[in-house]
């Protein structure tokens, strides 16, 4: 079989290797995720069943995939952070965010179950990827807020949106309306004065969304065993390992980061 | 909220559009699938379930997504060619992958058991993806062939491979140690000689993989209706309608490629 | 010297490969030419000087760098296509334009002085250059055809606009302002109705810039030799050489392409 | 003119733009300069004309083009650092490098005089060029100290073969096979045993190449004036003014760039 004759097609792959010493993120968005929610029945503003599928897909990913130091999602995206110094697949681009959109995917339907129970899922949906390199802790961090930023922006408008329809008792196009050109003063007011809601109290998660960091975590088994004298005996052995957390603090200010150090790798590398 | 500050990072995104009038070929591999096939249990030399599932999924992204006209898979791996003159997504690389490598991955979940039924999908694959271009249809044809080719070399040596293991008794050793720097005549005569085994009887499937291409397909369907005079009637309506078909034949030679000539573009563009 | 300590370094440049089977087109651009050409009293609307040093250029670039088959030039911008198989350069993209760039360059100063003789260049002018890929020989046409309208449409422009204001009197600023809105027919009737210039006339320099390429000239030199009987006698050698020839004609349509048909490689490949 | 039609090609540019908060390093190598030296008659081991001539190229390169902070020459190469911040030509990749090779190019041959008299300049000579980028101050050093290195290591070999060949009367061969396998403390002890050459004393533009930086240099010039009384005097008037200066200095330590702070940007950025 005339193999070689073909094979020069082989040479029109071009290299995307990422430039080094650059943060690689790699950022997933859902696609049409507004129609998908509709036809899943999401609860308005926010539906923890699916922020918590998001997350435990992003861990999926976070495992399966070497060095995502940090991921953080929101609403329907999730950005992971590879290390500045990775060299898994080369860097190069391609692989990178086909591996993360596929086992993110792949993991969407997998876990499905586990937090939509019975609720079927009626199709299998996508997501979008793309690559974004940041030289600087600076830049990694700044990319970071952004997110974090946009996720605040969103909840807010979203929750007060929702109160106005659902408390509220307007429809989509007045509460739409209503909070036309509103600041977030404004929402926090609209929430706090007519509806008591004071936007501080309302749920980390829907107002920080979701970090996921590598952690180590002391885990405690109890094994049984036996003694030289044949006597069985219990005993408690404490193992040190990594483990994939989560968290849906502030990550714009600097506590997150000094109270986690090892996520950034210098900039004088 | 001070999201202007951050919005900055947005501009580290670079382009990454693809070259016009080329053809815009993804291909998907299946990441450690010798492992996963052998925690499934796959049926050797070729697991027909598994090979209907790859094409189950195939089919699903060339429904979601727009301008791929053929899509050509075998063993672990699937290739989807978007039109040269197509502007999906404006063309960006990292969007056609990564929307092709998710909606595989979570269709290859979604569909799992509708081909492997009870057996458990023990946890959720990854396929990686990459994007080459091609200018001609000559290209275009190489390609393909270079993958069609490549899958019956893998299928005749798998096939006789396995044969010597399942049926001669050898060890997976053996069986490698037999077979190094064989030709394909002398694997044909293995087979021939030795089982009664015909190689050109073995399963187009095998031996071509699977083409996915776009064909008019007439639909009839069966409607009651009431005519004037209020009797209810039954009339058959016949649609044509575009449907993905399936097809395990030679698709190096020109006989496929002039059965369907709108496959291609031409170069004369 | 710890030369191995630094060298990582070497590792930060990223492959710029320019995708196979496609014309490889660098277009090179005068910078601030339009301040150059005043501070060194070029003719208006054309300078043949400039243009003939801008042709000496190119040509020099053709005989130093290989697989270049045309190139094509007017005003202050030279284009130059390497063959759709050049490995030149393994098709390094920055490579290949750096060194038309420099080529280019150095030559304008090289040559000058055979075109301007004592006409003093005042400081060292530079070139700006761009590659731009075209994966069919009618993309490659449509830019060749691209850049020769522009000529014309700048030529007919210029003529008139000099004529208006070195034959009719006008200032440059009036010039501009009788211009403005017309079309080439109109152009064209003020050239024949107010100065009895039909513009068919021009020169083909001006309206048809200048085409290269590489042309079989025969060569005849003369030469003395001994015969046999020691009487000096002269012969004549014919020799058949590759050289660069200039042409002003029009490009756009097929029998420039008709009658060198050596300059395009098929589509078919 | 159906100028519109053929417009379309445009769009086949594409995007080449550099990653944001990275110095741009464009490095210029001279092509074919064996050759082109012993065309030349160039001196052995180094030529201080051409060495002149070469920064003289690059100084004219740093006035013309902005935001080049610091240039670093050895041998036939110059390397161009354009500081991280610049958005020069809207830090398009091929812009940057083809105008360095340009300007560099057209300079080399327009200031040749200045350097080689009536030496004549047999053809015009060329640069290749790319671009690197470097994400750190860190990355950036090393770059500038691997290239400073490689001109320490070539200069020390030079030096060592030439004062074989040109004092010890060996033939290039033979010089080649003394040489062939020693360490550098080999080469200082046949500089300094055999020839009594203390390679220390040797010119630092040879072993350490040539920078160019911008510095603050006060210039003073004297003025004849009129007093309000008529009577003329002359007054001295000091100006601060940007200038490239150049420096035979180690660039490898930390001394340089304490006492020139300017030339990096925070990596804090």
């Amino acid at each position: 079989m005339a193999k070689s004759k073909f094979e020069y097609v082989r040479n029109f792959e071009l290299d995307d290797t990422c430039l080094r010493n650059c943060y690689i993120v790699v950022r997933l968005d859902g696609r049409n995720f507004h129609k998908f929610s509709e036809q899943h029945n999401f609860m308005k503003p926010s539906d923890n069943r699916a922020l918590g599928l998001m997350s435990r897909s992003a861990r999926s990913v976070m495992e399966e995939l070497e060095d995502i130091t940090i991921a953080y999602g929101q609403s329907d995206e999730f950005s992971f952070v590879f290390k500045r110094s990775t060299s898994w697949f080369k860097r190069r681009a391609s692989k990178l965010m086909t591996h993360v959109a596929s086992q993110f995917s792949s993991s969407f339907v997998y876990y499905w179950k586990e937090y939509f129970g019975e609720h079927p899922l009626l199709y299998p949906p996508s997501f979008d990827g793309r690559v974004v390199l940041y030289p600087s802790n600076r830049n990694l961090r700044d990319y970071l807020s952004w997110r974090q930023a946009d996720c605040h922006i969103n909840n807010l408008y979203n929750t007060t949106f929702w109160t106005l329809v659902q408390k509220g008792g307007l429809t989509t196009t007045q509460a739409e309306e209503r909070l036309s050109g509103t600041q977030a003063a404004d929402k926090n007011e609209i929430l706090f004065s007519e509806f008591s809601i004071n936007y501080n109290n309302e749920s980390p998660l829907h107002k920080k969304g979701t970090t996921l960091i590598w952690e180590k975590v002391n885990e405690t088994t109890t094994k049984q065993i036996k003694r030289p004298d044949e006597v069985q005996t219990e005993i408690t052995v404490t193992r040190t390992r990594k483990k994939v957390t989560s968290h849906s603090c502030d990550i714009i200010g600097d506590q997150f980061w000094e109270e986690h150090p090892d996520i950034l790798e210098s900039d004088q590398c």
